[in-house]
C-alpha cells in the first residue's frame, strides 16, 4: 500500500471509477481533514460512493501522515499499482521509458508525468532507482503514475532483454554518444517501437549499461550547458519518438 | 551581489577567466571550508589567481551562509549579471525564453539551463517571476546563469514590444491552445526568430498575457497526463525551434 496525497492524486487515484468508465477505484481508504471535506466535498462524497472508508482526522494527525510540508488535507491509501515485466512486454508497447538508477523522485516523476503526455506505454524503474511510490515522486507525476504500466524491482539488463524480445529497439540517452537525436529521426529510426534508457541525474549511464542499447543517442547541445537536466532529455527524447510514430516525423525527402 | 554555491558553479562564475578566452572572472570573492580546499585545490587556486580574495572559514560558518541543506563548502560572491531589456534586443536574439509569472525556483533554473542547451540567447524573468539570483534557481541552472543574457525585474508587456521590434515572433506556450506545435513546424514558423512566453506552474498564462504573443501553441498530449510540467513543456518547444534554426526542420514536403 502506498500514500497519495491530495485531491488531484485523490481524483486520479478514483479515476476509472469517476469517469464513467467502470473502472475500479484504487482508494481503499482515504484520511480528510475538515477543511479539506468542506473544500472537496464532491470528491469526498465520490470516494464514499465506492465503499471505501472515508476517516475525518484533525490537521495536527494529518501532519503527522502526510510527507508534504503543508498537507492538502487528502490522504488516499492505494495498493500498489506496478505490474510484472512481463505483463509489460506481452502488450506490444511502442514507446516505454526505462530508469536505471534515477535517484531523484522529482526527477523521476517528471519523467513519468511526461512519459505519460508522449503516449508511452510503460515506464520501468530499474535498478538502483528511486521507488515509485516515493511521495515526491507520485505529487511530481501529477497522477500519471494511476495512467499507465509501471514495472519496479527489475534490473536494467532483463527489462532489455524482454522489451527487446517484445520487438522494442533500445535507444540509451547519454549527452557524449556520438549519434545524434536528429540523425536518428532523419533515418526514421524514431518511428520503431523504442524503449528509452534513461541513466542517473549526475553520472549517466554505465558502459554495462549502455552496451545493453541498440544506440546511444545524445541530444544536441547547441549552447554553453554541459548537459540537460534528465528530465528536460527525457522531454526532448520522447517527444522525437511520439511525433515519429504518429506521423509528423522529421525524415529527410 | 549574490552567492554561487559549490564547485561548479564557482568554476562557471570563474569562467571566461579560467578558459584562457580572457573574459573576466565573476568571482569577487571566495569563502571555503578546509575540506573543500584540499579537494577543490586547483579551482581555489585559480580563483586567488584572479586576485579575489579568498576566506577559509569553518563548516559551521559555511552551514549558516550556504543555503543547500549539505553546503559544498565552496562559496562565491558575484555581481549580479543581468542586463538591461534593451541590451538584449539590441543583439537581435533568434532564440528568447520569456517567464511571466514562473514562481518556482528549481523549474526556473532548469528552464535556464535546457535554454542554454537549446541555444537560445536570452532569458526573461518577467512579471512576478522568481529571482533569478535565488539560490536553488542558480542551482538549478548547473552554470547557465552565466552563459546567456538574462533579464530581470521586467514586465511581459514590455518584453513583449522590446523583442517584437527587435523581430522576434511571440509565442505563447498555452496547453489548450488549438495551434499544435508540429503543425506550426510544419509551416515552417519555427525557423524564424523566437521568443517563447511560458507562464505559471499552476495556472499558466492568463488571457492578458495569451493577448501579446503572435500565437499560443500546444505541446500536444498523446496520453492521459492533463498537461506538462513547465520545464518539460520548455524543453519540448525550445528543442522544436532550435531544430528547426539549425536546418534540421520538420517542414512538410
Amino acid at each position: 500500500m502506498f500514500l497519495a496525497e491530495g485531491p488531484q492524486a485523490v481524483r486520479e487515484a478514483l479515476g476509472q471509477a469517476g469517469d464513467g468508465a467502470g473502472g475500479v477505484s484504487l482508494v481503499t481508504e482515504l484520511f480528510v481533514t475538515g477543511q479539506a471535506m468542506a473544500r472537496h466535498g464532491e470528491l469526498v462524497a465520490a470516494v464514499a460512493r465506492t465503499g471505501a472508508p472515508v476517516h475525518e482526522i484533525g490537521a495536527e494527525v494529518m501532519a503527522e501522515l502526510a510527507q508534504t510540508v503543508t498537507p492538502q488535507g487528502l490522504l488516499a491509501v492505494c495498493p500498489f499499482v506496478d505490474v510484472p515485466l512481463e505483463q509489460l512486454a506481452a502488450a506490444r508497447p511502442r514507446l516505454v521509458v526505462v530508469l536505471a538508477n534515477a535517484r531523484d523522485p522529482g526527477n523521476a516523476g517528471t519523467v513519468l508525468r511526461t512519459a505519460d503526455a508522449a503516449g508511452a506505454q510503460g515506464v520501468v524503474f530499474a535498478d538502483a532507482s528511486v521507488d515509485p511510490y516515493n511521495s515526491k515522486c507520485v505529487r511530481s507525476s501529477a497522477g500519471s503514475l494511476f495512467h499507465l504500466p509501471i514495472v519496479a524491482g527489475v534490473s536494467a539488463r532483463a527489462t532489455a532483454a524482454a522489451l527487446r524480445g517484445a520487438g522494442l529497439s533500445l535507444l540509451a540517452a547519454d549527452g557524449s554518444a556520438a549519434l545524434g537525436l536528429d540523425d536518428l529521426d532523419k533515418r526514421g529510426r524514431l518511428a520503431e517501437p523504442t524503449a528509452w534508457l534513461f541513466g542517473n541525474e549526475a553520472w549517466g549511464l554505465p558502459a554495462d549499461l549502455l552496451a545493453l542499447a541498440d544506440d546511444a543517442v545524445a541530444v544536441p547541445i547547441y549552447g554553453r550547458a554541459e548537459s540537460l537536466n534528465i528530465a528536460a532529455a527525457a522531454a526532448v527524447c520522447l517527444y522525437a519518438s511520439a511525433r515519429a510514430q504518429h506521423g509528423g516525423a522529421a525524415q529527410s525527402p
